[in-house]
C-alpha cells in the first residue's frame, strides 16, 4: 500500500465537458511517462504545479519550493519537458520557451501565486510572545555543530525553530508539561527550555556532537533539558514509554523511517489528550505518502489537528551535492537561499494506542521518494 | 463508530511517574461524569482546556472560543466545577472559586495563551493580495439576507470569507478552475468571482432567498457565477458529477451532514488533483468526530492538505436563544462579538473516489454534539 511504484493518475475530464482543451491530454501524458521513468508517484496536477512555478521564476531550487512536487518528480517531469521543448537549460536556469508558454495558456495553468501573510511568513503565529528568548537562541545557534549527512540532517533556520516553539505554546502543549524531543538538530529544546515553560525536556538524539551541544549550553543557562545519545531504531526505552505529555520531532520522510520516529514518539505519550508536532515536507513525500502516514495516525489514535503549509524551512546543508536527486537535476546552480520546507502536523492521542516498541532495521530510511539522503 | 454515547478517556499516568498531582484524577473524573451527563466526548484535557481558558475570561462565548471544547461539554463540565465550587456564577459572568485556582495550580494548568499573528488573524493569509474585491464584498454582503434557524444558517464574517477566497487563490485552486459551492450563505461565490479568477461558479444553495441574492449580485457585476436551488440530501444532479476542480463547503457539524455535504462536493470532482475546502469547528465537533471524519476523506481518495485552526469566524446568528445549548448553559449573557469559528480543511484527491450518489434523510442533521442547531 505505501511502497513505490510507477503508478499515476490524471484528471479525467468527464465525456460532457473537459476542463482544458487539448494541453489536458499532453499533461496527463507528461505526467505518466514522468511517474514511470521516475518510479514515483505523481498526478497530473504535480506537472501543472511545476508550470504554474516555472511561470514565475527559473531557478531549480525555488521551483522545488514554490511548486510542491516531489523532488525526484521534479527531475523526471523536467526532463519530459526539455526533451519536448516546452522548457529549456539556459546555463543554470530553466525557462518555459515559446512552446511551454502555449502549453500553458491553452491548458489554463496561471502562475503560482503567493498569498503568505508578510508579518508571520504564512505561519499564523506571532514569535514577537518568545521575547528575549528569540534573540538568546539566535546568539545560542550561531555556535552549532554543522549538518552532517550520516544522520540527513538539516536544520530548521532559526526563526522556523522559534515558530514551532511559540506554536506549542499557543496550543497549550509546553507550559508545566514533560516534553519528548526524537531528533534535535533544529535545538527546540534549547528554544522550548529558554521560555522556561515546560517543566522537563529529554532529547534524544543519534549524533553525539549535538547531544553534547545540547548539554553544554542547558547547563550553562540552566534550563530544565536532558539530552541522551539515542537510535531511533533501538526500542524505547521502557522508562521513558507513557512519560511525556508532548512529543516533537523533524523525522526522516522515508514511510519506515517516518513511522518509526512516530512510534517511538508515539510510545512516550502519557495517553489521551497528549500531543505532538512534527514536519513533513512535500520534496520528499507526496500526497500519496501524506496519505498513508495519515492513515497510520488515525490507526494509532492519533487524530490530526493542524497542518500548516510551508511552516519550516531548512538551511541549505553542505552536502547537498551528494544527495540522491543531484545527478538527476538538469542544472546544478548552487542554491543560495532556503529552498527546503516542511509543513507542521500537530496530532492529539484520543485513547493510549497499541504499538509494539520493536527495533528497526537501518533501511527504513530509505524509500523511492528520498531525494536529499 | 461515530455515534455519540458517553465514552470518555483520561490521561493515564504511568506507575513509575505521574504527570500531576492530586489533580490529575479530580480532572479525569470531572471529564468522566460530564461525558456521561451530556453523553458527548470528552477528555481530561478538555476540562484542562476550559480551565486554562477561565483564567482568561468570565464571559462564556469567550470561554468556548478560546477552550476549543465542544459546547455541550462545556456546559457539563461548568455543572461540575460549579456544582462542587470550583467556578461560580457572579450575575452572567464565570469565575474561578478559590478552590478552582488551588485546583489549577495543583494540576499545573496555566492560563491558556493566544498566539496568533495580529496582522492574518493567525490564518496565514494576506486578504491584502485581493485588492479591490475585498471592498467591493463588503458593499455587497451589508445587503445579504439574514441567518435563519431553518437552514442551520450562520455566516462567516466577511475578512474569513475574502481570507478564505485568499488561501484558495494561493492553492491554485481558484484561477481558471470550475468551482462548486455547496452551500453559500457565506458568499464565498461572489467574493471569489470579483476575483474574476475562476472560469465557472456554480452554488448549490437551499435557500430561495440566497440564491436570489446571489443572482442578483452577479448579474449585476457580470460574475461567473450561477445559482440553484439545491437540497443536500438529494442527489447530486448526474450533468454535475464529475465537472468541477474544486470545491467550497460549509457543512453542517454532525457527521451524517458533514459526509453528506462531502459525498456530494466530491462526487462533483473531476479526479485526481482536483480539491476543495470546509469549514469545521470544535464547538460542534470532538476530535473523535474529527478523526471519523478524516478517516472518511482518506477511505475516499482525499488526502488532508492543511488544517488551519480558528481560520473562520462566524456572525452571531439572531435565533441564538433557541439553539439546543442554550438551555444548558449556565449563564446566559448575549454574545457581543464573533465566538463561534470554524478551522479550514483542504482536501486533495489521489483519485476519482467510488461514492453512491443516494438520496439521505433530514435526519442526518442532529448527532449528539449539535449545539446551534
Amino acid at each position: 500500500m505505501t511502497a513505490g511504484g510507477a503508478e499515476v493518475s490524471g484528471y479525467r475530464p468527464s465525456s460532457t465537458g473537459s476542463r482544458w482543451g487539448e494541453g489536458t491530454e499532453l499533461i496527463v501524458e507528461i505526467a505518466q511517462r514522468a511517474a514511470q521513468q521516475a518510479g514515483v508517484f505523481l498526478t497530473a496536477r504535480d506537472v501543472e504545479r511545476l508550470l504554474a512555478a516555472l511561470q514565475v521564476t527559473t531557478n531549480i531550487w525555488e521551483l522545488a519550493q514554490r511548486s510542491t512536487v516531489p523532488l525526484l518528480g521534479i527531475c523526471s517531469v523536467l526532463r519530459e519537458l526539455i526533451d519536448r521543448n516546452y522548457v529549456e537549460v539556459q546555463g543554470e536556469r530553466l525557462r518555459l520557451t515559446e512552446m511551454g508558454e502555449q502549453l500553458c495558456r491553452r491548458a489554463g495553468i496561471v502562475p503560482v501565486r503567493s498569498v503568505r501573510c508578510p508579518s508571520c511568513h504564512g505561519r499564523g503565529v506571532d514569535i514577537g510572545v518568545l521575547g528575549e528568548v528569540r534573540d538568546e537562541f539566535l546568539k545560542i545557534s550561531a555556535d552549532r555543530p554543522s549538518a552532517i549527512r550520516d544522520y540527513d540532517q538539516a536544520y530548521l533556520v532559526e526563526e522556523a525553530s522559534l515558530a514551532r516553539v511559540a506554536f506549542l505554546l499557543g496550543k497549550g502543549d509546553l507550559e508545566e508539561r514533560d516534553v519528548l524531543i526524537i531528533g534535535d538538530d533544529d535545538l527546540i529544546s534549547l528554544a522550548a527550555g529558554l521560555t522556561r515553560a515546560p517543566r522537563r525536556i529529554l532529547v534524544l538524539e543519534v549524533d553525539e556532537r549535538i547531544v553534547g551541544f545540547i548539554r553544554r549550553v542547558a547547563d550553562r543557562y540552566g534550563l530544565p533539558v536532558e539530552a541522551r545519545v539515542y537510535n531511533v531504531c533501538d526500542p524505547l526505552p521502557e522508562e521513558l514509554c507513557h512519560e511525556f505529555d508532548t512529543f516533537v520531532c523533524d523525522p526522516s520522510e522515508s514511510f519506515g523511517g517516518l513511522t518509526a520516529f512516530l512510534t517511538r514518539c508515539l510510545l512516550g505519550l502519557r495517553g489521551a489528550g497528549a500531543a505532538g508536532v512534527f514536519g513533513l515536507s512535500r520534496h520528499e513525500a507526496s500526497l500519496r505518502k501524506w496519505r498513508d502516514v495519515q492513515r497510520w495516525l488515525l490507526e494509532r489514535e492519533a487524530v490530526v489537528t493542524d497542518i500548516v503549509a510551508e511552516f519550516g524551512q531548512y538551511h541549505n546543508w553542505p552536502y547537498y551535492r551528494e544527495m540522491r536527486a543531484w545527478p538527476l537535476l538538469p542544472v546544478h546552480p548552487v542554491p543560495e537561499r532556503p529552498w527546503y520546507q516542511s509543513c507542521l502536523y500537530r496530532v492529539e492521542l484520543l485513547d493510549r494506542p497499541h504499538l509494539e516498541n520493536v527495533p528497526f532495521s537501518a533501511e527504513i530510511f530509505m524509500d523511492e521518494e528520498a531525494a536529499t539522503f
